[in-house]
């Protein structure tokens, strides 16, 4: 452990709660993806196999917990987490792209445009993409007039504003803009914008008030910086499946700062991410506690 | 002109009022895009220029057409029309792309990937549809309930259910689905999809009955056979400021049947559309003399 993890008082680790949370999320998503009896169907395949190989499920449980300890007992949340897994799934195939990170490998398997072909790997993104705003559109339980807003707010945060934005920058600005706060703002685009939208979608179904909304958006924006951190320190020895040295030549904050003065900031931004969930979670809340673990398993990766 | 053009008593064409709904979306669409004056901002540029470069507006006009038709005189028409353009725009990116068709010309000009590159051609096209749905989202004046049913029904055309799914058989099924019911379920998709689309959220929009309602369905249907039959008739000479011969090597119905029968079919489709309209819309009534021009076009490039 190589940087300052935050200290949470009478924090009692009990993984149980969140792996069943995960498996939920798994279960879920399996039924909402279009049946894998069709051999013909090779994008319904792609989607499954993108979405149902793998993955940490870190946003959708992050939105479960959020909602939960802020009163919300409803299944809604479930199905929220999965139109926000869809999104990061469509970003994660297209992100791995020839024409823009050209990546071999996702989480130890070939990726998805190497397995069923750029054409196939495009449009099951799509159909990934457009199934998340389905989904949302049709969530029973919630009123319409909050899946209206739930939507509007999950495609900011994957369009021009979001995710789009932030992939265009890391491919195209890092050549230009060689700042600390040109990376920081790319990360926020890529990582934190999703992380923002799950927190704000999990404020909105649970009819959170101003103080709660702001300070879970302050947490997403803190860990989405401190992921992608973590992201950059972990590039290069590749040591998640993922190819590695995929950010060589690119303007990372390791590059520009270094490696301990990133592992510093890192910290940075955990203690900042637990100090806006203190505001509004008692340590006992279970998404205390799965952030306390998230830190830990950060921490021991580096 | 080579087929039966269908009859419509009492039609007198007044081609003003059709420029000037074409006009209002070319405008709206222009002030809903990113604005161009940012030299640095490439993805926003190839969103504007994918979509103020021309095109007919034929979906949006066909929707905002029937709405008027059915008694709505609220500007969310116009609104949810351009968000039918957006989704039709991404689509046309997307379908260029040298992993799809591989097209070097669109509307006269080198396609959105040839002016840009692969990758903000893709992050344009996945703006384009998230756009759409955050703008379907916030439009002011219709009701949130009906919201969400327009979100879901422009998704369903998008996704798996649609675009998606016409795309991937254009691209792979033809070689081994060579009947003429497999082409003309493929012409659904592609093309009936997001014409059905843009019938079914004018009557959405609109509050319109079920027989107006499945009328305008039918209608979009019969619309989207015929247009995709005049796309393989005009094919071979590339008349479009399109590429030539897209379709060589595929299962088009030209091929299957001959140019005969195809025109001959054509004919029957264009027949079947206007009866549908028929039963809803008097022969004076804006959209049927829009769809007569229309149709009057089509004969005339054969």
């Amino acid at each position: 452990m190589d940087f300052p993890l935050p200290r949470i008082e009478g924090v009692v680790h009990d993984p149980g709660e969140y792996i069943e949370i995960r498996e939920l999320i798994g279960t879920r998503l399996a039924a909402l993806l279009p049946p894998a009896d069709s051999e013909q169907d090779r994008v319904g395949l792609a989607m499954r196999t993108s979405l149902l190989s793998g993955g940490k499920r870190i946003r959708p449980t992050l939105l479960v917990l959020a909602g939960r300890g802020l009163g919300n007992n409803s299944p809604a949340l479930l199905d929220l987490g999965c139109a926000v897994e869809m999104v990061h799934g469509a970003s994660l195939i297209l992100d791995d792209l020839p024409c823009m990170d050209d990546a071999l490998l996702r989480r130890g398997q070939p990726t998805i445009h190497r397995q069923f072909g750029e054409d196939v790997a495009m449009l099951a993104a799509v159909a990934l993409l457009t199934d998340a705003f389905r989904l949302v559109a049709s969530i029973p339980g919630v009123p319409a007039e909050a899946r209206v807003q739930l939507i509007a707010r999950l495609a900011e945060a994957s369009g021009m504003q979001g995710l789009v934005k932030g992939q265009y920058r890391d491919l195209h600005d890092n050549a230009h803009l060689c700042s600390a706060h040109a990376a920081l703002t790319t990360n926020e685009l890529k990582t934190g914008a999703l992380f923002e939208a799950a927190m704000a979608m999990a404020a909105i179904a649970s009819e959170a008030g101003a103080f709660a909304t702001a300070s879970l958006s302050r947490f997403a924006q803190a860990l989405g910086q401190a992921f992608q951190l973590h992201d950059d320190l972990t590039d290069d020895h590749g040591g998640y499946g993922k190819d590695a040295g995929q950010d060589r030549g690119r303007t990372t904050l390791v590059a520009l700062l270094g490696t301990e003065a990133v592992r510093c900031r890192l910290g940075v931004h955990l203690e900042e991410a637990e100090g806006h969930l203190a505001q509004i979670f008692g340590p006992d809340q279970s998404i205390r506690r799965y952030v306390h673990v998230l830190f830990t398993q950060l921490a021991r990766n580096l």
